[in-house]
């Protein structure tokens, strides 16, 4: 008689954009006529650059041809684009990544979500509050955070971030196995300072702790106190796994292709004490449920790593900041108090005078035709907050911000 | 302190396509002269067909283009996708499948290798002997092997498959909660007849048993007596999950694109004896941890379903099926035994008077400058056996098939 695995019966469901597909759904109907723009999309809309067309055009040629074509790739990923990777995005940071430490994939979402397979089932997670749901659905499947009650996962230890802290989580006052960051932040779009990260490093060491460094966003960076790698960090081989990816830098939503660093010094112990690094069991992990990524798809994100392919994607990234400097300055110009989108496509919204995510989501669907995402949707801590994103249109951004500048609160 | 995942520790080295590199590189060196054919590439060679091609470069077009760019796509595939492979595969041999049960993927190995993260740790599982390593493999990370004495996991019950049995296992004597079957077979190249698969069927009922029903050679196969699909059986909705995938039907090796049928009735208990549907499960699984197949690969394999892309996908299997044939009747006739080639790139090749199969594999690789696959790389049932395959070029293959004739065992 076969079972399931009833960890899948503990997650949660998530509701956030069912509810607001279907309230905007709700409206559209009352008011057929309504003017709606989106300040809620989470996915790049620009095109992808000419230099990835042309390499994909390339690539998809090469595989029409017997001479070029190629079949079954390298589970870890080809050499040229592991290559790319470390010249485009290490050296110039002065960080040394070997080529067998890096392993290209199908996007961050699947690696942040199967790397947990590589712990036991007894290790203590802590995530920030509000969170990415990834990081925490893939471990209620795999066991690590007992049963929900109210919402709160009874293993997990939470990480509040909001204004109070300044969005930087203190350390928990339980014991933690892994430790997961997202910098910068999905969905506050804040960063985490260089002394900070250093201190999680330390922290990490001190408590044989993991930190599973989910650095997605870093192309938006444009603060100098934060770090583009967490291997800029002394020590951060020993403690930390990177995973980075071509979706946000390059508008790779639908072309799928991420990567991820784990050093050969990361290590997590066996129950009697030995320790075993970790970068040998991922290699095991994908050679054995991994096939690789797309050869055209890896020539794609090799692409990227051209002087046109840098100069192009980065105009891109340019396009998507204006828009955020424009919601920011936008909202603070009338009074309201807004996060991130400095470092991020994520504008973080404090809803005045205590109204809840909702609420101020009702007002701006019904006063000013704007769809957002209300903050308590990533977890309690982002009650009385509000998600804006920069990847709309510039238009439509500047439109939709001089309405928001209209309303009273 | 982080605690591996032990269960890791437990896989069992694989080294059988090391051990050939390292005696094909010996053999060179030795004999730098020596003009080497491989019978023993388990990967296409041709390239992709012109339709497929086609119908690349238009999605890579249109991802260039603002009004036609796609960003993320559903993690289950795109409808049309969806829609072309139940039209294409399933409504043809009379099945009905509905659009939710269909989930395309970047891989039948990731799907079949992902799948039992549906199940408890309990579950005993059923895998013939040889096999396709990957069933085994994630069944050890996930926990539900024990461990391995000389190479046998103590909780796996395995299914002999020879000659004796015409590679068609007997049910077990355990109990047993999941069955992996491959049919065409990868390595025997044998298949399952209707009877058998129908009396697999019922006994999976009997045992309230999950069939894992991998189907990815179903493109070679020309006998009647065998299935397509599954469900072309009574009551295989009710126990059986299909994977199928475009790796040999199209050549999508390096494309990957794959598909796994999860219908709805499929169902597993949980600890206090309810009915969870797998359905479900598996949706919730792939919107967590992956983010969809590319949008230019879905319109690749959308390509396969038109009249010139099954008509050119159609030849190249011809090409490949030609040479088995050649290669099986070749070795025929010289009184040689062999299985498979019919409904599969893969031979069987019965090694002579007791010859081991790393014997077999050594006479040809000195006597023919031949490379072959040891059958016991497979598992121990594949002691004295030998898988060729059919995916080299027409000439080589002749040419091989030549040396071998001249041989004497």
């Amino acid at each position: 008689m076969a079972h399931v695995n009833e960890n899948y019966l503990n997650l949660q469901g998530s509701y956030l954009f069912a509810t607001i597909a279907h309230k905007v759904a709700d409206y559209k109907k009352a008011h057929p006529d309504a003017d709606i723009i989106s300040l809620g999309i989470g996915d790049v809309t620009l095109p992808l650059a000419p230099a990835i067309i042309e390499a994909m055009h390339k690539a998809v040629d090469e595989m029409g041809q017997k001479e070029t074509f190629r079949g079954y790739g390298p589970e870890q990923g080809y050499d040229f684009l592991r290559q790319a990777i470390i010249k485009g995005d290490y050296e110039p940071l002065g960080i040394t990544i070997a080529d067998d430490e890096v392993f290209v994939s199908d996007g961050a979402k699947s690696d942040v979500g199967n790397i947990q397979e590589l712990f036991s089932e007894d290790n203590i997670i802590a995530i920030t509050d509000p969170v990415y749901p990834v990081y925490l659905d893939s471990n209620v499947m795999g066991g690590r955070t007992g049963k929900a009650v109210d919402g709160i996962f009874e293993k997990v230890v939470y990480l509040p971030c909001s204004a109070e802290n300044n969005f930087s989580p203190a350390f928990p006052k339980e014991h933690v196995d892994i430790v997961y960051l997202c910098c910068p932040n999905n969905p506050t779009g804040t960063v985490l300072s260089r002394k900070r990260l250093s201190e999680w490093i330390q922290y990490c060491k001190d408590n044989d702790a993991i930190l599973m460094f989910d650095s997605a966003y870093e192309s938006f960076i444009s603060s100098q106190d934060t770090v583009h790698s967490i291997y800029e960090l002394p020590d951060a081989r020993q403690v930390a796994i990177e995973f980075r990816s071509f979706s946000k830098t390059a508008g790779f939503t639908g072309v799928r292709c991420a990567y991820t660093v784990v050093p050969k010094e990361v290590s997590a112990k066996t129950k009697d004490g030995k320790r075993q690094p970790l970068n040998p069991l991922w290699n095991r992990r994908q050679c054995t449920k991994f096939n690789g990524v797309p050869y055209i798809t890896q020539r794609a994100a090799e692409a990227v790593y051209t002087p046109e392919g840098r100069k192009q994607t980065r105009e891109n990234i340019a396009y998507y900041k204006e828009n955020a400097r424009i919601i920011r300055e936008g909202l603070e110009s009338i009074g309201l108090t807004v996060y991130g989108g400095v470092d991020a496509p994520y504008i973080w919204l404090q809803t005045p005078k205590g109204k809840t995510s909702w609420d101020m989501f009702d007002i701006l669907l019904e006063q000013a035709n704007i769809v957002s995402t209300p903050g308590s949707g990533f977890g309690p801590c982002g009650e009385g907050y509000l998600r804006l994103t920069s990847f709309g249109s510039r238009e439509n951004t500047i439109r939709a911000v001089e309405r928001i500048k209209k309303l009273s609160f």
